[in-house]
C-alpha cells in the first residue's frame, strides 16, 4: 500500500536527534509513514534564508498530519513565539494533552489518566498589549463565541469518541466574569447536546489543588488558552514532567500537528542523550488519528517496556534505538 | 498590660463558629487580643442593612490588625466579591501565604516549605471587561510599576527578615512581554538592592510542574495577581488543602489583615463540624506579626499535636476546644 505523507519539523536543539530517533523506531515498526521534512526554528536556514517557509505550512496544509519538535521562544526577543505562529497561521484551535501514568516512571501519583484540552488561539495569548502611560501597561484577553464553541465541541466529541465519562470546564468567571463567563456559557450549551457525559464547571485555583490532592476527580478538562498552558504543564508534572507526555494541536479540516512540548535543551543539543519519549508518544498521536490500528499500541507498549529498563531520568537515545532495533517490537506481526 | 485591640470579621457560613473557636484557643492560651467584631457578609446585615460598613473597614484601619473568615463569591452574580471591595478599599497590596507540611498531616509530600507572595490589587483582577461586538468579550490585565515594586519590596524585605535564600519570580513574560516584562523589570531593580538573596524568574507552566515534581525547589515566590491565586492554592494542596495553610493580607502603612481562604461551605455550617485549622493558623500570623514571641509558637505546636490526634480529615470543633481547654497548652506558662 502506498505511504502516508506526514510532516517533519524536527526544530531546534535536542530536535533533530530526537526527530531522528523518532523516524528510526517507526521505521523499525514498520509504520507505513513518509516524511516530509522542512526546516522551521529560531536560526535562520541559510538555504530558504527563513524561520519558516510558506512551503512548510503548506506541507501540512497538504498532508493534514505533521510532527514538529520543540522550537526555542526566546523571552524579549521581540519577535513571536514559532509556536504560536504555526498555530495562527495554521489555525490549530485544540491543544489536547493526554496524561496518564507510565508503567515504567513512578512518581507519587497512581493511575493517573487526564486528557487536557486547550483552547489555542485566544484569550491572553492575544498578543494586544501596550504601555496606558509610562509605568502603566495593559494585555487584552480576548474571548470569543466561535473559538469558545468550536473548542468546547471538540472536547465533547473526544469524551464521546474516548468513552470517557466527564468533561470539567476550568475557568476564574467569579473575577472574569465576561470572558470566562462567555466561555462557560458555550461550554453549557454544548454540554446540553451531549446528555451521556457529564458536565460540571471547576474555578482554576481549586482546579490546581485538587489535581495536586486527587487527579483521580478528573478525567477530560475543557478551558481557555493560558488555563490549558498552566495545567497541562502541572499534569505533565504528576506523571514526571514535559520529557514524558504527548501534545498534538488540531486544526479546521482535521489538521492534526503532534508536537513535543518541552524545550529544545540547547545545552544538551549534539549529546544523542536526549529523551525522545514526548516526540514518540506525539508520533503514536498521529498514528492513532490515523487509525493505524496495532501500530500505536505497539509502539507505546514498546515505550513503556523501554522506561521501565530504564533507572536513569533519562531515556538514553541510543539504548532505546538498541531496543527498538534489536530486539523488534513485541507483538510485531510484520 | 492593657490589650491589643483587633477586628474580626466571622464572615460567611462556617465563619462565625470558626472564629468563636479562634477567639476561645487564644484565651485559653492567654492571648492579650481584645477582639473588635463586625459583620461583614454577602447576607445583608439586618442591623445595619449593610453588606460592609465605613465603620467595618476603620475598624481595621484604626486597629491595623484584624482577622476574617470566610466571604462567599458568587459566581455571576453582577457585584464584586467582598473578598476584592477589602483588598481594594484598604490596600491590601500583598498576600502572603505560607504552606508548610504540617507534621499531623500526612500528605505526598514532605517537608513543603514555601512562602507564596501574591501582588494583591491588579493584574486580570482589574475589574475592567467589555463586549466587544456580541460573541467577543475582552478583559484588561493591568500591570503598573508601582503596584508591581512594591510587591517586590515586600517579598524581598521578607525573604530577608526570615532568613529566606531565594525569591523566584512567576511570569508568563514570552508570551505577555509588556505586562509581565514589567513586573519582571521592577523585581530586578528591587532584586539589586538585596545582594544576599538570591534572585531567579521562572515561567508559569514550568512552575507548576516543578512545583508538583519537587517543591523543594523553592523557597519564596512573587508574582502577579492571577498567578498567585493558581499558584497559592496549588501550594496548598501539597500540604493538604485550603483548610490547613493560613493567609494574611498586607497593606501600606503596615495593616495585616489574616484570613481563612476556604470557602464559607453553606452546606457544614451551623453543625459545629468544620475545621478551624486556616483561621487558626492566619491568627497565629497576625501574633507573629505582633512580635507576641512565644505565643505564636505555642498555639501552632498545639495545633498539630491536635492534627496529629485526629484521624480524619477534618479537625473537629468540639474535639479541638477540648484539647485546648482540658489538656491546656504545652509549656504554657500562665
Ligand atoms: C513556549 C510557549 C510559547 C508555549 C505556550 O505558552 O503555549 C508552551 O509553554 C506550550 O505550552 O506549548
Ligand atoms: C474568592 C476569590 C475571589 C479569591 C481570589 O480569586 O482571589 C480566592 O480564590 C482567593 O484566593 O482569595
Amino acid at each position: 500500500s502506498t505511504p502516508i505523507r506526514a510532516t517533519l519539523f524536527p526544530g531546534d536543539g535536542i530536535g533533530p536527534e530526537i526527530a531522528e530517533s523518532v523516524k528510526q523506531i517507526f521505521k523499525a515498526a514498520d509504520v507505513p509513514i513518509e516524511w516530509e521534512e522542512h526546516y522551521v526554528g529560531t536560526e535562520i536556514d541559510p538555504r530558504t534564508q527563513s524561520f519558516l517557509t510558506w512551503e512548510s505550512l503548506e506541507s501540512v496544509r497538504q498532508n493534514r498530519v505533521g510532527l514538529k519538535g520543540p522550537m526555542a521562544t526566546p523571552i524579549g526577543k521581540g519577535h513571536r513565539s514559532l509556536n504560536l505562529t504555526l498555530r495562527k497561521e495554521l489555525n490549530l484551535y485544540a491543544n489536547v494533552r493526554p496524561c496518564y501514568s507510565l508503567p515504567g516512571y513512578k512518581t507519587r501519583y497512581d493511575n493517573v489518566n487526564l486528557i487536557t484540552i486547550r483552547e489555542n488561539t485566544e484569550g491572553e495569548y492575544s498578543g494586544l498589549e501596550h504601555q496606558v502611560v509610562r509605568g502603566v501597561v495593559e494585555s487584552l484577553k480576548i474571548i470569543t463565541r466561535q473559538a469558545s464553541l468550536r473548542v468546547a465541541e471538540y472536547a465533547f466529541h473526544y469524551a464521546k469518541e474516548h468513552g470517557r465519562e466527564r468533561v470539567s470546564a476550568i475557568h476564574k468567571a467569579n473575577i472574569m466574569q465576561k470572558t470566562d463567563g462567555l466561555f462557560l456559557k458555550c461550554c453549557r450549551e454544548v454540554a446540553e447536546k451531549y446528555p451521556d457525559i457529564k458536565y460540571e464547571e471547576v474555578v482554576i485555583d481549586n482546579c490546581c489543588m485538587m489535581l495536586v490532592k486527587n487527579p483521580a476527580l478528573f478525567d477530560v478538562l475543557v478551558m481557555p488558552n493560558l488555563y490549558g498552558d498552566i495545567i497541562s504543564d502541572l499534569c505533565a508534572g504528576l506523571v514526571g514532567g514535559l520529557g514524558l507526555t504527548p501534545s498534538c494541536n488540531i486544526g479546521e479540516g482535521g489538521i492534526a500537528l503532534a508536537e513535543a512540548v518541552h524545550g529544545s535543551a540547547p545545552d544538551i543539543a549534539g549529546k544523542n542523550s536526549a529523551n525522545p519519549t514526548t516526540l514518540l508518544l506525539s508520533g503514536v498521536s498521529i498514528l492513532r488519528h490515523l487509525n493505524l490500528h496495532d501500530k500505536p499500541d505497539q509502539i507505546q507498549n514498546a515505550s513503556s517496556t523501554q522506561l521501565q529498563k530504564g533507572s536513569t531520568e533519562l531515556l538514553i537515545l541510543e539504548f532505546s534505538l538498541a531496543f527498538f532495533q534489536g530486539v523488534g517490537l513485541p507483538q510485531q506481526s510484520a
